[in-house]
């Protein structure tokens, strides 16, 4: 273990993220359970990547025939790509019917925000203040969380997130139009500063902002605010898409918003790095007529076998239902909780928020040890949230009642763990 | 043929790049060859993402393996990156010894970017005013070959390419110095302007450019100017890297400059999702400690095993003392071609360049043309060049004396179908 770390750090360098005190050490992975080096096994529930399961032998096998017959760019004709985009368009509506194949959800992100640019001829975008949209240099402009290098650009302005403690306009019920007011405030300071406004990009279930269990409609007024300055409704699907919600492929259908683009990444080729746009013909148009966009790896035949798969998966083992079952349990059982610390036990599908406070502060420390209480326990968590204080489980959708139990029981336990 | 092309459209949208008049519909690859779906073969004079080959079945076999074990993210702790890390570097000098690994090119410069950021804390780049180092929204502001949606950002400034017809200072043996020169104004530019110089970013053997045929030294002269500034020099070994240039590993050691940090993609992964930057361990630690960077894909252990297994088949096979033979012959063969369009045939190991010139002017109809004859005799062929009139020859690497000797049989062909 400290060998390994010492490699990292002369390997890699200082400051690359790991998780836990003490870093696991993974070497196998089989559906929703993890082993490390000395054989041990952990309860996965955490990874949303490994969406259908880690080493999903119909994935692999995709991922292994392509890769013997072909790999390479789209600038030849292909039919995996077009397959591809044919059975993942039938999955949306709104007229959201065309794609661009990426390898990351950074590099969507990247792609959203100049649609936006190409379509209203405008630089200023909008996202919340807690928040994290990927790592290239325009994109993590929009991210509080990882600041960017030299300081955010003028050109962006963060609305106070939704939020279950401290919700802007003061109270639950004041919060959707509390927040489509500062997202009209931002767009007129954006306006008065000359950058104009292109558009707003929002996760749709806000993943990053703490899961703050915002209803549908939510965004209603925010849409009705954005559509009025004629910006664009930029979805940010990495986290909620392909069913992770339970009740909709996407998010943004849970929430009753209509996005004008969205982009896809880590579920979306259970590992392999495939990610994508999805946008109306109108605004692809203006990207793809704007700008030469070619991408080398970006829709691979390989790419797309792997993709191809994992939409198999999920219809095949009716994971989305499974999602929306297993979820239901889960809050269920979370809920019933009784721990002074657990402010709220939040869900959508398989994506859990447990929020704890202590005198009403975020109780970050009792986050954080519980989350190494867990992993001592052989589940894996994480936590998100503002003060980081929000315990935080999304584990792979073939996640079932059995492992529910278990990482329920592991909860209390590690809760009960905590001083008083 | 039509009904792809027509469904392209409609999923992916207008503006999609495509090669030649009739797009090939490419259905398998092996070794230096592709079959169309028709069963006609191609020989593969442009391909360099499949650098070991299609298909080769080393590199499949370590996909396969890995993706049926584990495909996890680096918060984690795994081997395979670690192992991957210290075989790359250790085919590094000049202190390059520390390693980030993401999924794309493109990914790799957006972080080079923000590297010299980091450690000048300035914001002014300079690249030359005919090449392309990306895709994402920083990285295509360097690219004059897709102007970037929005125009280019003032903090970029573009300087003459070298260029085999019109060199800057008005010879090939004033160019250097007229080179450097250019970058010197180009910071003093910047510097005016408030944004300061942070970085130098160039392709070592200027692909993009049209591969001009500089010679070792060609950027000592520019070397010292970015030095004396403070500025970084970036390498982007995108195409000449992992010994596409036949003499060395990476096309800065063939052109005796020493980079800050480099760039590499396109043969990483054999058509794998794979990019990497390798940077010297103080430009690693400005960039780590000013922005906590995470890359969901990058360094996966898939990915690490895919080029991890390009390492081995590139030694086990001799690849790059092989493409230094091979280019060779090629390169005299093409030299000795006797036509009357022909400037310049020139080449840096497995990466050839045939400069085609009526009347002192670049004969770019011509190069199409015989892009388009060469794809009828079926073999594959693109072309580069300020006017797109350099044929551009860049086979996988296991190309050999009987494939070199039908790629310039075929060239002989197509150019004597041209008229006078």
């Amino acid at each position: 273990m400290n060998d390994i770390l010492a490699r990292r750090a002369r390997l890699l360098g200082p400051n690359v993220p790991t998780f836990y005190d003490e870093p696991v050490h993974i070497v196998r992975g089989q559906g929703v359970w993890l082993w490390d080096a000395q054989g041990r096994r952990y309860l996965d529930c955490y990874n949303n990547v490994a969406h259908v399961g880690h080493g999903h032998p119909k994935v692999v096998e995709a991922i292994c025939r392509q890769s013997a017959v072909l790999n390479t760019h789209t600038r030849y004709l292909h039919e995996g790509i077009l397959d591809y985009a044919e059975r993942l368009t039938a999955r949306f509506g709104h007229g959201l019917s065309q794609v661009i194949m990426v390898c990351t959800g950074s590099e969507a992100n990247d792609i959203l925000l100049r649609m936006a640019q190409a379509v209203t001829g405008r630089t200023g975008f909008i996202a919340t203040d807690n928040t994290y949209h990927g790592n290239t240099w325009a994109v993590s402009q929009l991210s509080s969380r990882r600041p960017p290098i030299g300081g955010h650009a003028p050109n962006i302005r963060r609305v106070p997130a939704p939020d279950s403690l401290d919700p802007p306009g003061g109270s639950l019920a004041a919060q959707p139009e509390a927040f489509a007011g500062n997202v009209a405030r931002a767009i007129a300071e954006l306006e008065a500063a000359g950058f104009g406004f292109a558009g707003f990009m929002f996760c749709p279930i806000f993943a990053n902002e703490g899961l703050p269990g915002v209803a549908p409609g939510f965004l209603d007024a925010t849409a009705r605010v954005v559509r009025r300055a004629g910006g664009l409704l930029l979805a940010d699907e990495v986290q909620p898409g392909f069913g992770r919600v339970g009740s909709h492929w996407w998010g943004h259908d849970r929430l009753g918003v209509v996005p004008d683009a969205v982009s896809l990444g880590k579920p979306m080729g259970n590992g392999h790095p495939v990610a994508a746009v999805v946008a109306r013909p109108d605004v692809m148009a203006a990207f793809r007529n704007a700008f030469g966009y070619f991408n080398t790896f970006g829709g691979n035949p390989v790419s797309c076998a792997a993709a191809s798969a994992v939409l198999d998966v999920i219809e095949e083992e009716g994971l989305i239902p499974r999602a929306a079952e297993t979820g239901a349990y889960m809050l269920e059982r979370l809920r019933a909780l009784r721990h002074p610390l657990i402010h709220e036990a939040r869900g959508a599908g398989l994506f859990f928020a447990v929020e704890l406070v202590r005198d009403g502060q975020p109780a970050a420390a009792e986050a954080g040890a519980t989350v190494e209480a867990m992993r001592r326990r052989g589940v894996l968590i994480g936590r998100i949230g503002r003060a980081q204080h929000i315990l935080k489980l999304r584990p792979p959708m073939p996640f079932g009642r059995a492992e529910a139990d278990l990482a329920v029981a592991a909860l209390a336990e590690s809760l009960a763990e905590l001083p008083a």
